[in-house]
């Protein structure tokens, strides 16, 4: 079956972006040291992604507004906005769970789930993450937005590897 | 000068204990695999701890109730409470942060902080913690105690090492 993934990067203090939802803190220590190309390993592997709207906007509008960052991937917007859908890029008004559960059942590669707590957190939930790969970015950045909401249920995980790069520290689990 | 460490683990999700305030649920894979006394190393550099009421308390009546366990450490344990200090155990009304400046005023080994948001948050807001001794624990929690506050100023880090045992991995940060 498919795997899903939460790729993700966030501060010590467990935030994803700050709270004018900015991420220019999403980087290492900035010395010499040499960087480790994990993500291209990674994305290798994916064939589909699933973010929310917030994600979508900051990429086309700030981050990168001339090129679509994922071409080589199916990607998954959702949002209650009435959007045209193309090859590439579906805006679905579904929950998150429903999309997962729905791709799961189709052949294809992994899912990477690419967002914050109010996406995430009905995934964690309901089980539907089963891989988390989490970038520890060394800062504590005091306030903004978090990647963990708070779920009524306790997950285990199982610890896969770690990898640290830059002062980043790469946590990969699996669930038990 | 004396080193102020923040030694103390979480759950992925940055819970220090859960709602009911416990932490039965700090602890590894609970495999075979070897278990590295890193604790042991840890406090040897120590000779005082700082804890909060709610420590002192849960050490005391449930974890420990028969042996004080940090007979080796001049123990301050910040609380409203008139109760008689003794040579070993202090207890002391001060805001952390005024205490933490007058023992590094002082001679003497590391100063651990052992605590949660309501006393550590004050003391990473002033910059009076040297370093972060984060042991991760493999689970997201959920709900909970969490470990990190709000501040208003973001602390930049800078990665010493990581080891992880047993499905549990600490990360080890001085301030940049």
């Amino acid at each position: 079956m498919r795997t899903v993934t939460l790729y993700i990067a966030m501060s010590l203090d467990g935030y994803i972006a700050d709270r004018n939802g900015a991420v220019n803190w999403l980087h290492g220590h900035g010395d010499d040291e040499e960087n480790i190309d994990t993500y291209s390993q990674f994305i290798n592997n994916m064939d589909t992604v699933i973010m929310g709207w917030n994600t979508y906007h900051q990429i086309t509008a700030e981050l990168s507004p001339k090129q679509w960052v994922y071409e080589d991937l199916t990607s998954y917007v959702i949002t209650h906005r009435e959007l045209p859908s193309t090859d590439k890029i579906k805006f679905v008004k579904d929950n998150p769970c429903e999309i997962v559960r729905s791709l799961k059942q189709q052949q294809g590669k992994g899912i990477w789930i690419c967002g914050g707590s109010s996406m995430i957190q009905p995934l964690i939930q309901d089980g539907l993450i089963d891989e988390y790969y989490i970038s520890v970015i060394p800062t504590i950045l005091g306030s903004g937005i978090r990647l963990f909401g708070e779920i009524t249920n306790e997950i285990k995980l199982r610890l896969v590897r770690t990898q640290a790069y830059n002062g980043i520290v790469e946590l990969i689990y699996t669930c038990r």
